[in-house]
């Protein structure tokens, strides 16, 4: 059985080996996640947020956490219940936007959407339910760490979730649909608050639960911020090109929106370029973090060239 | 000016004036609310937050919170962060409950609904953003209480919101409606967890915050459930009485969706006399605390004499 001290991260030949690496820890975290939301009375709410926490998906958020609390030292044990609410709270995200009122997507990862399968009154509270029980998880399940910076990392989830970070993120993309003269600016702010703020603190709350210094914090931010906007990237032109089998979502839902998207912006190969310049980007920001930086290094390679 | 120091919470005579004091603690509280949720880029997002959290309101939760911070030595700055958020916390869940696919409601405290004014997806993200901030501002703004207390209050607070607490209490609301044969035992779990948690946590996390014993933890939950059943049962008398103009929202509506009440149960006056006897049995556990549970002795006397 594979348990946080016996990864099998590294092929024979010593080099790191990302996909085993992702496969161990995707492991972890789906056990964690069943464990952390058990099913009870009223069943029918536990039912919803469990349909949706554990319906799959590449837990890259709760992964990007673990490594960077492993790269500067930390434990598993100590960065799991913050892993298990990125993830809680990444999931909210998803069912509150794929409501009628907001994107209405019958589909997420080839499934019916929550609402779908459990009315909208539901999933609603669905979402609040998950973003209520990250901050309590956190709080309450956080082991072997300092509780000042226990606290330091729930100040920094809740601002990037909130109103300055993912939820801004959402007014704004929503603000501006059907606009075909977005700027880059504002696009941007979309991408930088909505997908951005909650990578971006997945890598810093690893950092704070590890003791970072303030310096390491830094350089964590601008890796996260690089590699959130680069993933967004990969996302518009994904919409553009991959199969709807291949995500389990439907196609081409931007183009349909008229959204302004980095490739309506520069064109499909240009976007790869600059992509891939973000991650280059990212990565140098990591280098003082030695051979230790190698799983989030592969991750954010990951990133950029995923189902291409 | 009052502030902190000189509320003018006694009468000449020395009697403890509850209205001085309600009027006195609710300006502070209004004061800090404004201070807490300045404007902001995207103003849209902030305003819908603002709309519902600045729209007046008795703020007997955060007063009940400061209330019980006083009654066991500590002061109104530890605890005016989370009063804050138990203010926005209440306000998300009067948005997310007014929505089209939950309560369906146009008014609230005399003014429309934020989802008549903002839209219902703005409306979904301003409570998104009010719950996330109301655990950030916690963490981040308390100040001279040990953080491990500061991390209790947060760990209690998200259960009393999530599924365990309020929102479940919702999902079973919603699950009993148009039932005729709604059980005793349903009610009270409904009541208990969808206005019961919340004001339990307003007093818990006033005590934990000072630093109260588990005892004194104890005598200030069943206090709490005591008056959250009796303010319940209040309101729904309220409901069927009083006019829509004292109240400012529509009248009936649990006689118009055909709701099991306790007045449904055991008529008007078994209920005022059920309510009285709750709110006596919760004034008993105050008896320790002698003479500086004055204040909340007076605000179980309150809630059960209101608008009659």
């Amino acid at each position: 059985m594979i348990t946080a001290d016996n990864l099998p991260e590294t092929t024979r030949d010593g080099k790191f080996d990302l996909v085993a690496y992702l496969k161990a820890k995707q492991q972890l975290c789906e056990a964690a996640l069943e464990k952390a939301l058990p099913m009870q009375y009223p069943e029918t709410i536990y039912e919803a947020m469990r349909y949706s926490l554990l319906a799959g998906g590449k837990r890259l958020r709760p992964i990007l956490c673990l490594a960077t609390t492993e790269m500067l030292g930390g434990t598993t044990d100590m960065a799991m219940p913050t892993a298990c609410a990125l993830e809680m709270i990444h999931t909210m995200s998803l069912i509150h936007d794929d409501l009628p009122a907001m994107d209405n997507d019958d589909y997420r990862r080839g499934k019916l959407t929550n609402h779908k399968v459990y009315g909208e009154d539901i999933a609603i509270l669905a979402g609040d339910g998950l973003l209520a029980y990250a901050f309590e998880y956190i709080a309450a399940q956080t082991q072997n760490v300092p509780p000042q910076q226990v606290l330091q990392v729930i100040a920094k989830l809740g601002k990037a979730v909130g109103a300055a970070g993912l939820v801004g993120g959402q007014v704004v993309d929503l603000e501006s649909e059907g606009k075909s003269d977005t700027s880059l600016k504002t696009l941007n702010y979309i991408h930088r608050h909505k997908t951005g703020a909650l990578l971006e603190i997945c890598v810093v709350s690893g950092g704070v639960l590890a003791g970072g210094t303030p310096e390491d914090l830094q350089r964590l931010s601008a890796y996260a911020q690089n590699i959130g906007l680069a993933f967004q990237i990969i996302d518009d032109i994904l919409d553009i090109t991959a199969t709807q089998e291949k995500l389990g979502k439907s196609i081409g839902k931007d183009q349909q929106a008229q959204k302004v998207t980095y490739p309506s912006l520069w064109g499909i190969e240009e976007s790869k370029k600059q992509a891939e310049q973000l991650i280059a980007e990212a990565c140098a920001q990591l280098k003082p973090f030695g051979e230790k930086a190698q799983p989030l290094l592969a991750l954010g390679h990951f990133i950029v060239s995923r189902d291409r």
